[in-house]
């Protein structure tokens, strides 16, 4: 193999825009900060939109939409939502030619729009749990954008709950983290995650509690990859969503909201790509199977179109590659790059002797498999290797993530790493030290993976890293 | 029955806006014009997009995504196309609390942004065609906003194509709006519709030829389903699209473009609504049929739950209605507004009987079936009710559409229906008249059905109607 990559040893960040690039997965838009998704890394996120998609339904929510532009004065009805997002709005003052009577914002997220309609589907008890997801484009303006990590406007999906108790909406936030989020990073991105509450300073705006996922790229930095937050009461005083409970009383929602975006994509790409380029989990894999018709000769061409059929009759998705006159190699190089599961060569020599070459990009490794059995092994090989990427980033993920016992400690683990540190060394003002040194705490756990509930409780741990 | 809407025949516009409250299809967002979609109406919507999708996929087209905001000097590269959207759009002046140093449009379509990226992505005639769909939110500012029908803000597909030959484009716009648009409209919507050539004054901005589908509503006018546009080589010229062709030549792309939009739900309303509420076409129906529990009695629950079990077993989109402690009537009234096609009633008397009656939203009519052969029957009875729908449909549309043969006749025509004229017979002053009437020429159509190539050969006609 060779590559047309920088090392990512050597630049890891020029290394993530080259492959971006390279494999044509997305590349910058025109106004600064926004991206183009190109259709190979658009045919990943609809995979995985469809398994979130699948999740959330059957949580009970269902899909809706809400407008992309909010009055300006919906974003003021709650303080510490304001002062999170304004810094980040893009505002429409014309429209049809005219200026407007009341600036509106392009939506950075959506609790204040979906809660004005929440308070006029809401009046009784039995109109909750409202359960509602939607999927959109949102704009937050960024300073330093960076393809599928930051942009200004991101594709996401958003779930907004109302429920009738605190506990009911507690439960269901940490659902949507465990059974939304986390098995969908875990299964099928193939990235393993630690589930954690925020501290204060990293919460969402307007948020009681902030429930996130966060993952372990292989420059050592951590990623939010999904969050989900219990709203408390806050935007249903700010909205005045009421319900009239079972006895009579008109009570205040309690609520949640939840989302995962597109920079989970920038994820896959640094926790499993490497110096060849990506490695897609095959279940996400636009094209899991390549069947490369190497060199011609007789018969080649026939026997990769039966080998593509069997293939497609054991539903995988397979492609055929007959450019012949292209080299093998630039071939290769290109398939690596771009980062399908699965590459079958078949030259003449292998026909002869009845065979077929399997590249397996999760192994850098090469099998001979008879031909007869091609089509029967492909789907196993391809579940095995989706476990295999899963493994190998729990293995690096784990080999990063030491215990430290003091600030000191972490802020040394953290150079090279993720650092576990009792939250009682650390402490908010453990936070202000480790923030100046580009350190954050990720989120906190416990150490039997339990919610924590009280963030004083004994066993409760910061997970400190440089993150992005 | 009996109704909760005001009749069709006493207030048409009135009745929409009812049956669109009171299903819970959409309401009006806070922003003028915009538009929030409700889980009903959003279900449907989703369905038409997968059915849309996997038809625009079978042409070879890719889903792709480009930004939201578009440099404003993009849209003056054509010079017809910023004419044409000038007054519709929403400008970003101010983002990241600075004022922006050149505004950013809101995309009110993104011909312009998709070609600046195709500028780049295409060098060689090997690159071409090249088929790009994207699904997104546009806004166009609208003076009368009318909810699906005409909102600031709507969801749609866009589809941008680039190829070597004006006649590949040729080829691929009728493909799009005969596979894609006319057999979704047909077979999914269940709404027969025109094939026709727009023309020059009802055109898209900036397209040599604009193709669409247009359906006739129960109130005689016509209703825009899907446009496929022959863009020629204006974009190609204005964004310098050129590839070296076979013989080394650098030549200008040949330019698709089309869309369908949220609007066509607004069609679904007007074309199968009646006084009770929606009919939702089978294939659409989130829920296809509802099991009600319709009195208390013993073994009622436990037999529409069985019922609910092999419906579902059956692949039916099935729901069970137990609310007991809501009349009878009051639900059914619910059920006949939001459309659902098949309602199951059980009580005891049914029980005892071992049958259940089954209501055909389609046809107003109540059959009485054996227990036992409900499940068996229903998926015939839903693929039938669906013909049913589009048979309805297309009655009403040809007792509507008439021959004239003069202006004159046209316009007493189109007072209640939709007219054929022979285009010399109208011509652009004919259109002229016709417009000031408040009728517009929806499309150009031949008697046999193919496309109008030359609008002025023998036997192509206008179709005028009054329109949304």
């Amino acid at each position: 193999m060779s590559s047309v990559l920088v090392s990512q040893e050597e630049d890891f960040p020029q290394w993530y825009q080259e492959v971006i690039a390279k494999a044509q997965l997305a590349e910058n838009g025109p106004v600064r900060g926004t991206m183009v998704i190109r259709p190979w890394g658009y045919a990943i996120w609809e995979r995985l939109q469809a398994s979130l998609d699948e999740r959330i339904k059957a949580t009970g929510a269902h899909n809706a939409y809400f407008p992309l532009l909010i009055p300006e004065a919906f974003l003021r009805r709650e303080a510490e939502h304001v002062e999170g997002f304004s810094p980040e709005l893009a505002v429409v003052t014309h429209a049809g030619g005219k200026a407007l009577e009341e600036p509106a914002v392009v939506r950075p997220t959506s609790e204040t729009i979906v809660n004005s309609s929440f308070a006029r589907w809401i009046s009784s008890y039995r109109d909750l749990p409202l359960l509602i997801n939607q999927w959109a484009n949102v704009v937050r303006w960024e300073l330093r954008p960076r393809l599928f990590l930051r942009t200004s406007e991101f594709l996401w999906q958003e779930g907004h709950t109302a429920h009738a108790t605190r506990e009911e909406a507690h439960r269901y936030a940490l659902r949507i983290l465990d059974d939304v989020y986390a098995d969908a990073m875990i299964n099928e991105l193939a990235i393993p995650v630690f589930r954690g509450r925020k501290t204060d300073r990293e919460k969402f705006a307007g948020a009681e509690i902030s429930w996130s996922c966060e993952g372990l790229m292989r420059d050592d930095r951590a990623l939010q990859m999904g969050t989900s937050h219990e709203l408390g009461q806050n935007f249903a005083r700010a909205f005045r969503i009421q319900f009239s409970d079972r006895d009579r009383q008109l009570r205040h929602v309690w609520q949640t909201s939840w989302g995962a975006s597109t920079r989970v994509l920038g994820a896959m790409i640094m926790v499993h790509g490497d110096d060849f380029g990506l490695r897609i989990p095959p279940r996400l894999a636009p094209t899991q199977v390549v069947v490369i018709a190497a060199r011609a000769g007789e018969g080649v061409l026939e026997t990769a179109r039966t080998l593509v059929a069997e293939l497609r009759q054991a539903s995988v998705r397979v492609e055929l590659d007959d450019q012949l006159e292209i080299s093998l190699g630039r071939r290769i190089v290109n398939y690596e790059l771009r980062g399908v599961p699965l590459r079958i060569e078949l030259g003449p020599r292998d026909l002869a002797a009845w065979q077929a070459i399997v590249a397996r990009r999760a192994r850098a490794a090469k099998e001979t498999l008879p031909l007869g059995d091609v089509a029967a092994r492909v789907p196993q090989m391809l579940e095995a290797d989706q476990r295999e990427l899963l493994a190998q980033a729990t293995s690096l993920r784990d080999t990063r993530t030491r215990p430290a016992q003091t600030i000191d400690e972490a802020l040394q683990i953290a150079r090279k790493g993720c650092a576990r540190l009792p939250w009682p060394a650390c402490g908010q003002r453990g936070e202000d030290r480790l923030n100046q040194a580009g350190i954050s705490v990720r989120c906190l756990i416990r150490q039997d993976n339990a919610p924590v509930d009280d963030p004083h409780a004994d066993g409760v741990e910061a997970l400190a890293a440089r993150a992005y």
